[in-house]
């Protein structure tokens, strides 16, 4: 900017500036970039919503989110000391990282994976190296053999949405015994078997969850990570040192009444599989390719046409799906889940472009 | 506890484990711990809350929370790219640590003051050092001109509620032109002079507010950060770096409300400060001894009875208050001004406590 550099200014941590995505902001979008559900969230939501005392914000929220943190403890199945939550899984992985990756040997996640591994990684001086996925873009155990300072990657992963089994984790659990592992759930809820019922047996694995997909509640800022005490306890450290109330009394109370509806949520989780799977035949019949998602996502590439000039025509129609400039990667769209309608405007728009690019290479 | 240090333990971030104050449950508890607003928030956040649309929060909440944003910048005569904000003073505060204190020299702050900042030095590594408070509880700026790697100090102070001018202010500045200076006004709100005209005049200025106390939001976890165009940029850039979302949609919505009320927050800060005139007096009254406090609360001391027999007799009246344990204030109690009503009763059980003391001593 040529503004010469102050002196205050050489104690500044210094970062890689990220910007976070385009937001469109016009009404009549079809909004298919952030994953987001395209439902909204459980009834009970919206009564307890109404039924609110606004003088009651006048309070400090409970600091340890009990409600919330017993919520999920009780559909999980565990005590209350084996959860934590935080202000999205971002906010829950990145105290994770803070808390958990202090080794000088370099942790490990996939070249290829959610956006955010390297960047909490250089924001806290910690070192790490990137495994490639294999042609097919899954994941290999055996990457994962080498001495290092914490394992961490997402199942399904992102923005790929392709799974591994359950045997693979235990593979690279018994492999890492000596740090910890992180299994980063955030699209589990769409048909993958999750790792939660290894942390009994495994005291070194955490469990990283959010309520910004399948629960229809990105807006309200809630992850939620799931171990045995001691890493719990851990993170509980690290998060008390930082600030004491991290969320806020509409999103404790909020997120509670969101995970007790077990019937929504899996009636709201079928319908985005089935329209998944909708949308896999559509794609396959103009000719995209793409590996089998498990999340409520597709990762799509075509043969014949670049993904920015998709991803160009569709925002042009107002469609935004979501396109990652990176080497490997940058000629697949990620394209989220929406209801069946959205979907079918999207392929009928998709429909009309091929088409016409076609007649014109007759 | 025990238990063998498992291997992935050593890379655990070693913190000193910090448990919240207590939170009383009972219901007819007198709440005067936490420095809460007894009155409810501004009129438009209920009539906000209750038109909202519940499907929203199936989405993600705008990542640079330009409405926030941009109804603080406007409050205060400001653009938008000198406002930060962050879930409640914690988050920016301990934001500011990451982001600007990262020399090798010490960073200074007075040895009473808010509770945090030796934990944030601690957490993020940090070297300080804590001139003490004169003998009245008063911070001397000249103890603020050695070389150092950041300044930062409450004003009013917490938990003695003294305020300085700001010439002090100003003083500390001229001295500390190559370190950032964070002025931090969680409790300016009450009849302290802000240091925010300064911001223009000095560029490694940042002076943080909260929505906790003046606004009745404590609840909703919504902190800010008022500085030059280049502290907030690196601040946002830090932000951007750990967690994109940190601002629900509702604390969004709802602080823009709060903040747009200026009719209303004039009139409860007034109230406050009125009640607190009150309490002055009727503690003078009953033989305790305090300083000029500015803030919501009171920071008092009795010759006769000790902080901590006060502090249980109250506790037993279902009235509390706050005591610290360390070593120069624990004789005293930050009691927070509640309402008339609330300040009465506390009164009235005071008084029938020292009467039955002093006849015993009769």
């Amino acid at each position: 900017m040529g503004i010469k550099m102050r002196a205050w200014e050489k104690n500044i941590r210094q970062v890689v500036p990220y910007t976070p995505g385009e937001q469109p902001k016009l009404s009549d979008v079809i909004k298919l970039n952030t994953n987001e559900n395209p439902y909204p969230p459980a009834p009970a939501v919206e009564e307890a919503w109404k039924s609110m005392d606004i003088s009651a914000l006048r309070l400090y929220p409970d600091p340890k989110a009990e409600a919330l943190v017993g919520a999920i403890a009780s559909y999980y199945g565990l005590s209350e000391d084996q959860v934590f939550v935080g202000v999205g899984s971002d906010d829950v992985l990145g105290m994770a990282f803070l808390t958990f990756f202090h080794s000088d040997k370099p942790i490990l996640f996939p070249d290829i994976t959610y956006s955010f591994y390297d960047v909490w990684a250089d924001l806290f001086r910690i070192p790490y190296e990137t495994p490639e996925l294999d042609q097919n873009f899954c994941i290999r155990a055996r990457d994962y053999d080498k001495e290092n300072g914490g394992v961490i990657f997402p199942n399904p992963n992102a923005p790929t949405g392709e799974a591994v089994e359950l045997s693979f984790i235990e593979d690279v659990l018994l492999h890492n015994q000596d740090v910890v592992v992180i299994v980063d759930e955030a699209y589990v809820d769409f048909g993958t078997q999750s790792a939660l019922p290894l942390i009994e047996k495994y005291e070194n694995l955490l469990v990283v969850q959010t309520f910004s997909k399948s629960r229809s509640l990105a807006g309200l800022r809630i992850g939620y990570a799931m171990g045995n005490q001691r890493l719990i306890q851990a993170l509980n450290h690290v998060k008390y040192a930082y600030n004491s109330y991290t969320m806020n009394m509409p999103s404790i109370m909020l997120g509670v009444k969101a995970i007790e509806d077990r019937e929504y949520f899996e009636d709201i989780t079928a319908r985005i599989i089935a329209t998944r799977e909708y949308t896999k035949e559509e794609f396959r019949k103009l000719g995209f390719a793409f590996g089998d998602s498990r999340a409520n996502f597709l990762f799509v590439t075509h043969p014949k046409y670049t993904a920015e000039e998709i991803f160009e025509y569709l925002k042009g129609e107002k469609i935004y799906v979501r396109h990652f400039n990176s080497k490997r990667i940058k000629n697949y769209l990620r394209v989220t889940i929406g209801t069946r309608e959205q979907m079918e405007a999207v392929f009928a728009a998709l429909r009309t472009w091929i088409s016409s690019k076609e007649m014109r290479t007759d």
